[in-house]
């Protein structure tokens, strides 16, 4: 038995068993596999909040580790199931995008498509591939079996969703930066696609416009402003965060996924 | 220390610390033993619900894995606390009929009642036997202590619960099959209690009703359809699902559990 | 690699990935840690209901079992981070009062301030020490390095909340209990700050004044009254709770965390 690390990312939530059956699947392969859970409360069918949640991630965990990721309208058509190596981690996903954010980044060295159908499940249900395919593939290949093992390479491109792109804008007075919330957290922190090397570490006339709200600095924590007040910072995934202290941002701002953020300095 | 296998199903919910305690207790008598979570999100005393949800699973854990089931509204009452050997699992849990379908299904080969406190918590709550009795016992059990030693045996049946049968009429000309939805699930599926079993795989003239649909077919996976469509198959339990694609079935239907669906077709 | 107990309680939900990105640092240090979710749903910022959490359920876990606390509305300012041998476990949390009913307690042996930055993250986010501070802290001293090692020793005292007390009131006819609404729990249940030794065991008289009702007994468990019954009852933390039999509290009094509770008894 190999103590390698294995993490689960699903839109199945907790509420049904469906987590539970692809550990239960993980154990009878690999009891000693240190399973965590990612997160399990990927909105149901959103390929791009999946996509995002997991690239934040994998820095995280060890090298090696190797990622289950299911959210996979897809399930049963001819949609790809793969196994690859990227960067210094290892996934086990469909091939719909979810590996969108990881490919901008870092490097494919192998990628299969899981059609050796000695580690899949003895029956495989067209509607749960966590449970009768990609878990048990995982399990395998945490006990030290090499990818070349779990199916044929893969010769084309993995799938890559259309990513919401920063616009970035360039007048003699001025550059304006816009971007977009992609996410919004369990605290009501609105979570942007603005990363850190976009913005200027020091400018003098920063004006950041959200909603109706103008800031004109960012700040280094939550507590660095009083409670109620709105606030931008560079969260721990290195976005451009809008939060209220001890508040939530979300609610009060009235804001969803896809509201627009401008940023704007002098020259 | 031996790395047997503990699965974890309850009503507790994951908002309060009620489970993280019987993972301590389990930790503290036996640290090897990979804990797995089943369900927490049991409906409140929904004995019926956490029966299916745990026949539904076990069959994805290695054989020998112990079942604990905390659905229990007779906790600190006269209902019976039992540990028992039924098919290639094992179960912890009050006898109150959530061992139901697994009892439908499989043979029990040995039951008693916990009824020998050298594996109790010093001091045993009267409203949290999860934590100061289910879960040592079945962490002392993980430990490769025999059954024998939990308790002394069981010499009445095992409690089971009424169940929603499916009704089957056959006429000269035609059969109809009437079930019911018995669980929705996170992604707002309707499973009802028709198994495979009960519908020809060959049939010309199907007519699934339900809520205000007819559906002539039943499909293999979500994406055999458009985004939006209504559609039938069966789901990784081998049980019928009405389910919309992409969509919430549940809250697009309007359907609860109880719901009838009549599916019928000629002889 | 040792097999040592590390619990987490955080107010981040399981929604978003933090919880899952400490697991992954705590499993890159030492892989063999037991686990153990405490909770995650603590509300956000509620340092004093993590308290009472907290406290609530050390007792369950092995000694020496490391509990990460991490409700940080401060996280990033001045407050210190701390890890502490206090009574038969160890903590590891910002100093913002988490500890208060532990310290009410138990004895605190060692404490240090998290000051070595050889055992965090090699990049500290201002807003994210549960990832990049605490879980690795946490994970470092299950591998059995010292508590000298983490920080140089805490010289003042560890912060303690303001915390609701019991109010008593003696007359030469009749003792009053005052107190309020701790928590509200999955079920509904009311639990409040009246303990069981604030409460005499036996009296005839005894009136417990709750929202609209009078109840005139303590009961043993859910069962002992009726379906819809509301009852009082020490739950499984000693704690006095007022529970509808298979029913919400919360919702069918209409009571929330505050809500006042009188217990009067002739002398």
């Amino acid at each position: 038995m190999i103590q390698a690390c294995i993490s689960l990312m699903t839109d199945f939530g907790l509420q049904d068993t469906y987590v539970g059956q692809m550990k239960g699947v993980i154990a009878a392969i690999n009891p000693a596999a240190v399973v965590i859970d990612l997160t399990h409360a990927i909105p149901p069918q959103q390929i791009v909040q999946g996509a995002m949640a997991l690239a934040d991630s994998v820095q995280a965990f060890p090298p090696g580790t190797i990622h289950v990721a299911v959210v996979d309208p897809g399930v049963g058509t001819t949609r790809r199931a793969i196994a690859a190596e990227i960067g210094h981690s290892k996934f086990v996903c469909p091939d719909n995008g979810i590996l969108t954010l990881i490919l901008q980044r870092e490097k494919v060295h192998r990628a299969v498509q899981l059609d050796n159908p000695r580690w899949h499940r003895p029956s495989v249900s067209a509607t749960f591939h966590g449970r009768d395919l990609f878990a048990p593939v995982a399990a395998a290949w945490s006990l030290g079996h090499d990818l070349a093992e779990l199916g044929s390479p893969v010769t084309t491109p993995l799938v890559q969703l259309p990513w919401p792109d920063l616009h970035i804008e360039t007048s003699p007075q001025e550059t304006t930066v816009r971007g977009q919330v992609l996410a919004i957290d369990h605290f009501g922190n609105l979570i942007t696609n603005v990363t850190q090397t976009a913005v200027p570490g020091e400018t003098s006339d920063l004006r950041i416009e959200f909603a109706s709200r103008v800031l004109s600095s960012i700040h280094r924590c939550y507590g660095d402003q009083a409670e109620g007040e709105c606030l931008a910072l560079f969260g721990s995934s290195g976005r451009l965060e809008i939060a209220i202290v001890n508040g939530n941002a979300a609610r009060e701002l009235k804001a969803a996924v896809g509201r627009p953020i401008t940023i704007r300095w002098s020259r």
